[in-house]
């Protein structure tokens, strides 16, 4: 756990309603706002989703990937699961990159995986079928030997491969949260030099006082090996919480960069 | 982790200055309204410790166990390293009582374990020498194999024991956080059904924003297996990170008393 917590910054997704809206119109300023606000918060990575209905996506992913790439130097999150969009923008990018996301479905595994071995990027790999989410830690091991057997194959290493444990709501699924935790264990063991990555902002789903959930959350998977996380960075108490688990994951030896952070105002 | 949390509540210490002054006057209100307040917020035990210097801690601690439990039902936790305070508080407590603390100083064991087996407590066993705070997971665990061995001989079972690997503070022992979250795995591992402790705070001794650091820690541990905690159950920020535990080590199902706690304004 002596590594550093890797950030993948969601905020730019066509899925939200401004974003997708910007999207649309074109609108570089709302982009390259979000894209500052996130990488000045700690952002690792910034993800681009270009998913919007009725909108061409290659050519959406195309403009993000430019728009993003003119204002910060932060590395990008390609996140689409069109082949297309990502064989387009790949060689567009600059420096380190990671692809959002191959799961179970074949024909996503045969569209995506060599384009991440080709341009060697790093790739989530999402434990779920097709469209059916995971329920048991078995359930989502065997999906994930299924992946890493198929990375292998492409030629894209462990240590390029975010394996997502697919996280669902406690308040509906209540043996969730835990089988989530046994399978980042479970991960981990099995192939210790691959990352888990976590979207983990459905944990809380119905329930009152997410973000409370949420920072809860995330020292838990990290204390079970989760080293990467997609989540909002602008958020105060999360990013509260990543500056914690960092003295507390080894990863900030004697708190100094966390000292900082409440110097700077950066935790408050 | 389907158990609950329990809570050992700290705040009737004969080392704070204002309990200390209580125990010398006997200013029972004092003690009263304490044992209500940490009763009231959660506590599953109220410590009492009744270690001030140059007063009489048998007769000190036997007042306490009298006081609080003239007031209130939750069970106690008695803190003393004393075999003759204990001696004569043990016959004293109603219903189910943890004994705080033995260590590795074979004259504390055999003062104290056979009173244990005697009155069916729970015991504290700290993972450390007589006097010398442990560095490794190596360390810690070498000791809890000796106290294991010393309880099974007095006959007390492990499903009464609650180790406590003795946390240090991050901001002078950097690789010790860590060293502790592996030392509760291991000995989860070692002894499934014993309890795991934590008097958690000193992890953030020397750092800004305590609080923080240690409602970041508990769901660490709680990860690695920890069941138990020593801390202020009053305190607000941690009865809300002890409350979101709750629904994501699967104690609380469907977050039933969680949305309970929310509404109730015990969290906020």
């Amino acid at each position: 756990m002596a590594e550093g917590i890797t950030v993948v910054a969601e905020r730019i997704n066509g899925t939200r309603k401004r974003v997708g809206a910007a999207l649309e119109s074109r609108d570089a300023e709302l982009i390259k706002k979000e894209a500052r606000a996130q990488a000045e918060a700690g952002a690792t990575y910034i993800d681009v989703n270009a998913g919007v209905a009725g909108t061409d996506e290659v050519e959406g992913l195309l403009w993000l990937v430019e728009t993003v790439q003119g204002e910060i130097d932060t590395p990008l999150c390609l996140d689409s699961a069109n082949p297309k969009a990502l064989a387009a923008a790949l060689p567009k990018v600059k420096g380190s990159v990671i692809v959002n996301s191959i799961n179970g479905d074949p024909e996503r595994i045969e569209g995506i995986l060599p384009l991440v071995a080709e341009h060697d990027a790093g790739v989530v790999a999402l434990t779920m079928e097709e469209s059916r989410m995971p329920e048991t830690v078995a359930d989502r091991m065997k999906i994930a030997k299924v992946l890493a057997g198929e990375c292998q194959k492409a030629g894209v290493p462990m240590s390029r491969v975010y394996f997502d444990p697919c996280v669902l709501a406690a308040s509906t699924s209540p043996g969730q949260p835990t089988a989530v935790l046994e399978t980042v264990r479970e991960i981990r063991k099995t192939w210790p030099d691959t990352h888990v990555i976590s979207g983990l902002s459905n944990i809380s789903f119905g329930l009152p006082k997410r973000s409370l959930l949420n920072c809860t959350y995330v020292p838990m998977m990290v204390a079970c090996g989760a080293d990467a996380f997609i989540l909002d960075p602008t958020d105060a108490a999360m990013r509260a919480t990543l500056a914690a688990v960092g003295v507390l994951s080894g990863a900030d030896d004697y708190g100094m960069e966390y000292i900082g952070a409440v110097r700077d105002g950066a935790v408050n």
